[in-house]
């Protein structure tokens, strides 16, 4: 018990200095130092044990080598920021150490597992919010159970049988679509060249014409579109594409439809921007992670299921040892069987408690406030010197994607030399970043596009001066590139 | 800061009266019950945010109406325990709260991955702990990953083909397996006819005559036998299937071998019992859950390869935006290509930590322990009256599988009749333990054999006194029956 109060008070203590804005963001080493053990601490693993002060001090350089996620100024990833409600959700979490295949062991979190998904199907729109769902290990793996659910209502004997009962099946994804459909696609024995890649518009929206095109392309050669994934707020631009139209489409050729919300689902939660996912009401399946946006801990991620039955349908083997139809409370309750898991981690607690803090007016305000900063953000380099933006217009989620020209490229002309030049710039910003450990922001290539940043932000406690203060960090370090 | 702390004490409070054996197991209810709000405590999602005192009130209802999974006196699955240091480790991991993908931003964790993994290959027995391996989100998803990378091995072209690339392929697991192996067949293309269950001797174990006749019998029929696993500890009868015979006949036929070790694998760790996996370093995957037998909070599952590159070639996608090839550091540290999730949990942290505090000797003393109280049990029921022993001999694992047989039965000859009456013998009494909240243990129909008891140990707060509670409340729950 002392032990683990100890532990406690090197746990607030981080987690007040991760609001510090003087706290680095994190301190770097490449991984052959700390393999070399940096001031003693030693990542092998030996035969006799160590003692428990050893164990308090590993605790410490854990953190002190790792990255402060929850920082203010770390931008890298879609998930950041530290919750201190969720946190403490996840800490009672640990402490129950249970598994949410039964309601025999994990009552409480399986009521709250359904009635937060009710709720997250109301918000979608289905009535009544009835339909189906769990939280997955992940935004990949929910995508991967919309593909498999898509498959077992048009093809059921596919479960039995293999892919070998079915035609050659087709998936369309747009190209800027998240690569775990891809995977999906590969994993399940459809194989990646039957996951067609749609083209978009000049701000990554899927061109609706274009799904129809390669929709009866495929009928043509004889294969069966069967599902189209459309995504609510791509990975690096943020874009919506159009799910109505997508869905129009998808009734007319009598194919699934999912949306992928992974980072946009959010925004249903705020009047002011859940328009970007209208027709979301018309998919059957959606993916949702509330990790990303709404800012709780990692990981929380939805699979929502609009028709009853299929999940289980589609996943149940009735293994008599863990879900015997003979017990004294209504089996009903018992979720394993829907999954491709046997265990799975109790995921809902933390968000069903900041939900309860926050209530849904919370979370609507933090999606408003982050777009908001984005917008900042977008006003405030759109004409500036040494910017230029990757596409036009204001940003539809909170990705705002741009090149930063270092003055020693601004004169030079459009070309070849440029375009090489300019690619390197964002990777050597980054690496000086993580260096000083001051910010952290994500740059990637993209189609014919060298190497820019991407800017998100889904972090409640990042604030305009942090947005001013990257802004001059990208500027202090890139001006002699 | 003040809120933390006051959840803190809540959950310190939990764990202590979790290890006094005065405090029940469980306080159960009914979903209904739980759902209609008992004493307050409501588990309805509002627009409206509560206040603070209100989410302490919360949490501890959430713990109040739970199950006490670390309790001396739970038996009920194979993950059972609470060890303080992983649950330490555990609270550090919400508070770092980051993601396995890229070392960028898991440099710590990601490297105790690596060291871990290979410590455990060098404990399977692979030359220098070479190979490959992930953490995945349980073992289901680890089975899952060895029979796509057995298919990969075999048949590369169905990544980008799909499955009809391929002739019709076999997977061989035993009728006592986990059902992952079929639920992975299903979900991956193969279809759930071609998982061929194995027929197994008195103890559950696989016989290898009956796989060779399989294989023949598949090949026979123009189909091609690709996989057979090899179960360590089955989830019911706890039996060891025999590796060497089945690795020789994989040889033979030129198939790909995996051990399910997710309930026996940790076995390894103990030199007294490690003979019962003989031949697990011929196999070219491993499933092993730590989470299981070795008392690590849930979820930490391995799977660990053979040969290395194979996991990355099954499933990267090579995502720019994610797996930047012109980063600061050696990219080859980064994991997430490898995996079928995009964001992965830090799942190693409080394993790796345990190991530290414990050394590799404290897991054998676990396992060893164990094992001697399984064995205790075993001996004192097998010739007691009103018992009766699923199969003859010493158990292979924790695992003791019985009956036992209220006084009414006792004089009643063998047939349909007492069958039917002993079948309900065991969810009775189960629904009365919980009713009680006194302790609880698994049950199950296997086969042709009706509902039994399967007790299994793996808590390291367990001792004697409660193996003899357990039997006193059976008696005493059952004895009217």
């Amino acid at each position: 018990m002392q032990f683990l109060l100890e532990v406690m008070e090197i746990l607030t203590n981080y987690v007040r200095k991760t609001f510090d804005r003087s706290t680095k963001v994190l301190d770097f080493h490449h991984p052959h130092q700390l393999l070399e053990g940096i001031e003693g601490f030693n990542l092998e693993l030996c035969d006799q044990p160590e003692s428990l002060e050893q164990i308090l001090v590993d605790c410490r350089d854990t953190l002190k080598y790792g990255v402060r996620t929850g920082h203010p100024r770390f931008f890298n990833q879609l998930s950041t920021g530290l919750d201190i409600i969720g946190l403490a959700g996840e800490w009672l979490t640990s402490t129950a150490n249970t598994n949410m295949f039964t309601y025999e062991i994990a009552p409480v979190f399986v009521l709250m597992e359904q009635l937060t998904l009710k709720k997250m199907r109301e918000i979608v729109g289905w009535r009544n919010g009835e339909g189906d769902g769990l939280f997955s290990p992940g935004g990949a793996i929910s995508n991967m159970y919309s593909v498999m659910i898509a498959r077992y209502k048009y093809f059921p004997e596919v479960k039995t049988k293999g892919m070998s009962a079915a035609p050659r099946l087709i998936l369309f994804t747009s190209e800027h679509s998240h690569y775990s459909i891809a995977k999906a696609g590969a994993a399940l024995g459809f194989g990646k060249e039957n996951v067609i890649l749609l083209s978009t518009d000049e701000r990554g929206r899927v061109i609706p014409a274009d799904l129809e095109a390669k929709i009866i392309s495929a009928k043509q050669k004889g294969y069966v579109p069967l599902f189209v994934n459309a995504t609510a707020g791509t990975t690096v631009y943020g874009a919506f594409d159009p799910i109505n139209d997508i869905a129009d489409i998808c009734e007319k050729y009598n194919m699934w439809l999912h949306v992928d919300g992974a980072w946009g689902g959010s925004l249903l939660m705020s009047r002011k921007h859940r328009h970007k996912l209208n027709g979301v009401e018309r998919a059957n399946s959606v993916t949702w992670n509330p990790h990303k946006m709404m800012g709780v801990p990692l990981q929380c991620s939805a699979i929502l299921v609009r028709e009853k039955g299929i999940l289980q349908g589609c996943n149940s083997m009735c293994a008599g040892y863990l879900f015997q139809p003979d017990k004294q409370y209504d089996v009903t309750y018992d979720t394993g069987d829907k999954a491709i898991q046997c265990g799975r981690h109790v995921d809902i607690f933390k968000f069903w408690l900041m939900w309860k803090a926050k209530g849904t007016v919370g979370f609507e305000q933090h999606v408003d406030r982050c777009l908001e900063l984005s917008e900042y953000l977008y006003n405030k380099i759109k004409n500036r010197e040494g910017y230029q933006m990757v596409m036009q217009g204001e940003p539809q989620h909170t990705n705002v994607c741009f090149w930063y020209i270092p003055p020693s490229l601004r004169n030079i002309p459009d070309g070849e030399e440029r375009r090489e030049r300019l690619h390197k710039v964002a990777p050597k910003i980054k690496a000086m970043m993580m260096e000083c450990g001051t910010t952290m922001v994500g740059y990637q290539p993209q189609g014919d596009k060298v190497n820019f940043f991407r800017m998100v932000i889904s972090n409640h406690a990042a604030t305009k001066s942090d947005i001013d203060f990257l802004i001059e960090e990208i500027e202090r370090l890139g001006q002699d590139l």
